[in-house]
């Protein structure tokens, strides 16, 4: 049987983490090839710690982020690849565009996570979420590539943005990701740069999960939220 | 195995016909009690037809209204129920309220389905998809009739109202009705009074059917749309 | 030739002058039955400088803004009728809604002016929106006074209210009512008890003409802005 | 000189505390009369613990909430009064609004803290917020007891809901309540029957904290959250 | 007398025939020069069909949906031109926008009808309307091309995406096309890549127009839908 | 005492005159430094009236426009600073935006002022809003620069559009510029090209302060009316 997989389309290397980490380990636990496709490295808006080290390079910052972001990618189950396109502002050619397009060819992914529409605290952020989905629509036209198969329709999710209510996003879905916390608490400690979030998203985990648990009457200790850019399509409410 | 349960609130005699019927004929199909609350025949404000009769009284017009919305749940395979408060305007006390929420707590429905929050067409209906919400939290308090016991957080759907975008009403989940389409046509047919729908409402299966297709990639001829009024919570997307 | 018919349905005395009288002064002008509904005086919230009068009464307050308005309607050239259901807060039974309803019924009215849908400077606004636009649909009822013909569907216009951007109103109409602007002007000063409205008033209608004048590219001096309830039926844009 | 005063209006007994709890002990520390209206204690649907007692009566779950909200109220600093309105359902009668009208003319607050527009999840709450603010509008209204004076316009802010995002609601301001946490942690442990949101709103104020920190650029611990109703007014941004 | 001028900016080659044909028989008809500008052939996004054929190349599938777009054009009775900017994505240069000014200047229509602000399924439709709009202000500007007389401010209708509610599009104008609904119907028959779609926009034809029969009380059939840009300047309601 | 600064971002050269010249003369009445950005001279899109002279040259028109907006920057009290980017349409590459957010790092300006989010009458205006936002952002980056010092989170305000309601705006703050409108005033008339918006905008002046002195209770003459992008943080309400 094929495998199945997911893709996730995060701005920066720390984004997939805070943000997806519990849905990509817990889709990874289940033996699926979930691919992690990071645009920037966050190196020159999401590192201040790392400028701290007197000297060091661009360049320098970025392999740091990447490590990290490839260890917490391997400790939540995930494949991960860099597009180092910069950040602050992230700005991508249609190569990119295509690039990414053609990673829905290859993968055909069974649904897509990525960013909200808006945050006006970081525009890398609703610029990941257009080439997310408009690189979905160009997978799946028959004139791109006409030689590979044009996807069908996955739907897409958007994971929760830092300020939620400051950037128009809703939590329409909470995924329970109880049983995989400890892999999303455990990829947190590779963020070495970004220790002060590792309690604020600890919280969000917990907030979201009573939130579940009361929007479910089920008890739920830690929860994901998502916002659904497309209608479910279903047989069963 | 206990038999499961959902619930309906309808305004007026025949909307969970043209609204709800297909929902309704699926999980009947799938062996549930599928339970249908009408608010009102829709006597004053939905029997244009029946009004012509020369010399009709407003209680034989409620007749002809029960009977065909029985029979319309007759073959949709449901159980319903008149609460008789009058429509255009539809006006109810608390004890009516108090008695939905009792419905809740007797039937425990695994979901619910109403009307939508708006309609400047008719008021009646987010008055009822108001009642629906209002009894649902009654019935989730513990000192109310703090005999029996409160219920869960049952999920609530609005159904499609009829010019959706004048109603502020967004279709968030596609259910594909095409199995039961054939019920619910059956039951357009016992509306005598409104044929004019029989057609807007088949048409309506369609574009939806096409609809949750593009969605979906799959083959799908007849769907109904859903708004969601509370996020899902899950453990897989 | 039958007498053309419109509709106003104003909360307070005053309210269809400051926000509509351009309207009516131009529809009396071509020879309407233009009909005003005051649901109350404003005898309690809009009538601050009366009550300064050492030993006023209400129906002293009542009496001097009915006079006000009925001199106003006058000027405008339009019937009008006081409800007295009270102000601050505004209250009715279904009784005034029928009331309501049955005005429709007998004027039969090629369009309807009213309040904006929210006001949180007024709660008698919106609660006048609402009864005007259900009594239009109890008026649209065949099992409504069932010996009387039901009307078509008016189109609804919703006049400026005070603090537009604060109430989620927008115009999405303006009216050019530079032919008529003396006798609006005029019909404010009859509103002694408002006289710091005359000049605000004045301005509003100098803005919308100014803003009629950039989405049009004519030359408008003074303008009303109104939004749309209903969507515009036509045969040319 | 005269002590100033601020005005909370409070759906049921707890809410007050967990929502703006900080808000109301800092004032109080500053030397405001704070005065806390509860218009219901929340016996009914707020009070799930307390209804476990075998045998215990509506009027013995009152009055342990009464006792606990008082003991609140005395940590924070502020007056409380129960208007004992009911709850799940709400429901007031014009004599209810009128002398919420009357605590504004007596008290003259500086500013008002309640509910948020709506609350899917909570029906008391939409309505609370309406009372607020429907009574602040006739208590602005010179022919309600004419022989008291009239206020001005106070400004209302909204405090936070349990599922903001689902309620629409938008934090936009921060009140930074760091110096007064441990009282208001302090009133939270008062709420026996409601232990499981003590955590809960702990987060809630170290997750405001943290926001309030990202847009001032200053370190902030403890936050509240407040929505806006009306535009500020001021010489200096 | 001039020949008045209706300006048409579609995205592909067939969004005018489904969205505002219409429009376009019903202005030809009477007599006007109505000119589309489609800024692609919808060759790679919107011609699956033809993609099918082994061997076929860009150009030729651009061929064949220019003909079509060519015979749809005159069954309709308008001129069409090709601007040939790619699709899926659509990409323009300020060439491309000053091109499109030009025509503005040049045709100096009475009205214009494009795309949606929003379409999730599809980014070349809102950055067709993105274009559109920019175009109008830029014609408008004295600074641009100072030898050619400025335009004045012609309405922008905005005509119905694919799926409407996911596209925040609202029908706030229903055009009765019914008497020139056999030359709508003739024109989707040259469609041949998109045959799926001549009944689903059959439907939309009979559901607007049953929708505009409900908001006129007049018998309608086929209707055209529109949502507003900008207000409407009026004498009249 | 370092002397405080504000910044502004202005589309064209006289934007900043009417929509935020209250502003700019209050501070700098109260000593700060107070920077204006013009990103153009609004030379082809809001010169019309230069235009009309023969033969004028696009570079004649550009230093009418620079000298008039100097002459009301020195008024006001503010510097000027032209980027000369070209208006309808502004068009900027990076370079300009990171000059932007140089500035934001030497000024470092405790707020900002700059245009609404939307506005269909003019793109030049969300397009600067936009390059405020996203420079600010990067000024706040680590990476950028990594030699000068990041700032703070200054807010951001949006001054009033023309035709606000259709812009999404909404006042959310009144700033009483009553004590310096003289200086406004003198201001706009330096705007030779533009004489028909100084009364235009005095009664934008007048209106919003007469909602001003609503919303407060005190008496102001002229207010300006702003958008807040991000919460306010605070420790008083």
């Amino acid at each position: 049987m094929q495998q199945k997989t997911a893709l996730v389309v995060s701005a920066h290397a720390a984004d997939f983490v805070w943000r997806a980490g519990g849905a990509i380990a817990l889709y990874a636990s289940r033996g699926w090839n979930v691919h992690i496709l990071c645009l920037s490295f966050g190196e020159r808006g999401e590192s201040a710690k790392i400028w701290k080290t007197p000297g060091v390079t661009l360049d320098e910052v970025k392999q740091v982020r990447r490590k990290e972001a490839e260890k917490a990618a391997t400790i939540l189950g995930a494949s991960v690849e860099f597009l180092d396109c910069g950040d602050y502002p992230l700005r991508v050619g249609d190569d990119i565009l295509f690039g990414i397009a053609d990673r829905y060819r290859s993968l055909r992914p069974e649904f897509v996570l990525t960013h909200s529409f808006r945050d006006p605290y970081n525009f890398d952020h609703p610029f990941a979420n257009h080439l997310a989905l408009e690189a979905r629509v160009i997978a799946q036209a028959h004139g791109h590539n006409p030689d590979t198969p044009v996807i069908g329709a996955p739907p897409v999710f958007l994971f929760e943005p830092h300020q939620p209510e400051q950037c128009e996003w809703k939590p329409e879905l909470f995924l329970d990701i109880s049983s995989v916390w400890d892999k999303k608490y455990e990829a947190f400690q590779t963020m070495d740069a970004q220790e002060h979030l590792w309690e604020y998203y600890t919280r969000v985990g917990l907030q979201r999960g009573a939130q579940a648990s009361r929007n479910s009457g089920q008890k739920i200790k830690y929860a994901e939220g998502y916002q659904c850019v497309y209608p479910r399509v279903t047989d069963a409410f």
